[in-house]
């Protein structure tokens, strides 16, 4: 069999990741742009052709471009219906831009799903027939495998794990409902941890990270724990029983087993994972609990660029 | 194409439902018996084997039987692990017992996805390829059918509802958990309510229906709140919106739009349907919310004979 290539993009909020992919599942050559204030689709098609431009010229038979897109998108019919991070775009058919753009087969899909895709096919994931992605970053997303695809669901919004309840008079989210998941387990569930503790090391805490409590980040959270705060640890913990709590949610639901974590946030693993499996093993059967495997995603933010190629190659 | 038979069987707590079903999805005669105290394996296999044989009298040519049971279920290997209603029970091959009993082909499943699969057949599912049925009884079960069959997850404990979060730290659930769905949004759930409700109306309701509140019924709060009481119209208004803060836990989670709600507590619909949309509205996305389709469960008791006669037939 020869070797075919793709290209795999994830468009982000402040990057576009771009790589050349083979279809044995390795990147050959990766570009990193940062989307700058124009970021109309026009804006970025252009930035996104030059790229591609340079990437043909080296691999001359690249046989397809994959983009992965944070927002409602319509797989089947290409369209960016929604997103966050580009208020401008709304009904965008960047599908069809793309081709018209690149003259090369174009797929599009949600960057959650092709995270999903991503480490099915070469990372936490691989040889597992049905997983649950869950991407712990400023809010939380989610890609559900079954029987080695995507589902979808009835009109391509599966996998909208952030929003799933955990506090039915929870703190108000973003989508406009209470309470949701990614309120709690995610870089804004952090910030709300911090915000509704009554802990007496708080101020303590505060005083010493010097920063507005609005502005908590992570990073912060995690070399504080790593310090010795004890404050921060606790958040951890607190950030851990909730993840566990989520993941039981969807397990008892769908049944699958095996759960792969990844995004940014979860570079804190064994700050939350001890507490996460213990809240796991309270919200299921015990059957279940000592089947149920909490897997580290492997490949970072090359997922979502191998997802995209994977739309193409595979 | 002749017509073929075969027999549904749902073992409940207190009853058995059976029934032959022709391949046209018509229920040709019903029996109901009681299952008395003798409950040992034993005695439920004797006790069917009678009516099997009355079956067999009028269809000689019956296919063979599908049976559900309430409790965790290997349906490959036609195992009953553990069931809440028959203690006694536990690891019995009941496929084999059966087989060796009849001697005609037998399945075996959770009734949950019985009902799915009867609902899916000739009720409120037919047609979908997609569906989520839920079932407010004692607790809630549910059953999932991803393209037009049951889906089980990696071991076949697929549809655990009942034991999704509504509430982190709400009341303790029989499963060992906290706060999970069927503390609020089933005939449990309703005694709940009552309990956790802070209402003025309350004392004066307990001393209308003079009854033990421990002991407060779906169809006594349905009658009350039939008669006009304020006090059982608010719970069931709370029950509502409880349900539609599960149900779009699945939808975010599952992407599935269609939801088949059935099971007793689901005959006080007009009640609680209302307030389920409008939370269901809250918790989703517009667009998500503008495609949920609530539909009401058509076949009853009827379900579980269908589904279990459908593993057999099709």
């Amino acid at each position: 069999m020869t070797t075919k290539y793709a290209v795999g993009i994830d468009i982000g909020a402040t990057n576009f990741r771009m790589g050349v992919v083979s279809s044995e599942g390795k990147i050959l050559n990766r570009h990193l742009a940062e989307v700058g204030r124009e970021r109309k689709p026009d804006d970025v098609v252009r930035l996104l052709a030059t790229h591609i431009a340079a990437f043909k010229k080296e691999w001359p038979d690249i046989r397809g471009v994959g983009v992965g897109f944070s927002g409602i998108v319509d797989e089947k019919e290409g369209i960016v219906y929604k997103s966050p991070h580009y208020p401008d775009w709304v009904d965008v058919k960047l599908k069809e831009l793309l081709f018209d753009t690149f003259g090369l087969k174009v797929e599009l899909d949600n960057d959650a799903n092709l995270v999903a895709i991503g480490e099915g096919w070469q990372g936490a994931g691989k040889g597992l027939e049905n997983f649950l992605m869950v991407t712990l970053g400023t809010g939380i997303g989610g890609g559900i495998i079954c029987n080695g695809k995507i589902w979808r669901g009835d009109r391509g919004f599966a996998g909208e794990i952030g929003h799933i309840l955990v506090d039915f008079n929870g703190p108000k989210c973003e989508c406009g409902s209470h309470g949701c998941w990614e309120m709690y387990a995610s870089a804004t569930g952090i910030r709300q941890l911090v915000r509704d503790s009554g802990d007496a090391q708080k101020k303590k805490f505060l005083a010493a990270i010097k920063c507005d409590p609005e502005r908590i980040t992570p990073l912060i959270m995690y070399n504080m724990a790593k310090e010795g705060d004890i404050f921060a640890s606790v958040i951890w913990k607190k950030f851990g029983a909730y993840l566990g709590a989520g993941i039981a949610s969807l397990v008892n639901a769908s049944g699958i087993m095996n759960v792969v974590i990844g995004g940014g946030v979860s570079r804190a693993w064994e700050l939350f994972i001890t507490e996460a499996k213990k809240e796991l093993g309270k919200r299921t059967y015990k059957k279940t609990a000592s089947m149920v495997k909490l897997l580290k995603a492997t490949l970072g933010d090359d997922a979502g660029i191998l997802g995209g190629a994977a739309s193409i190659l595979r």
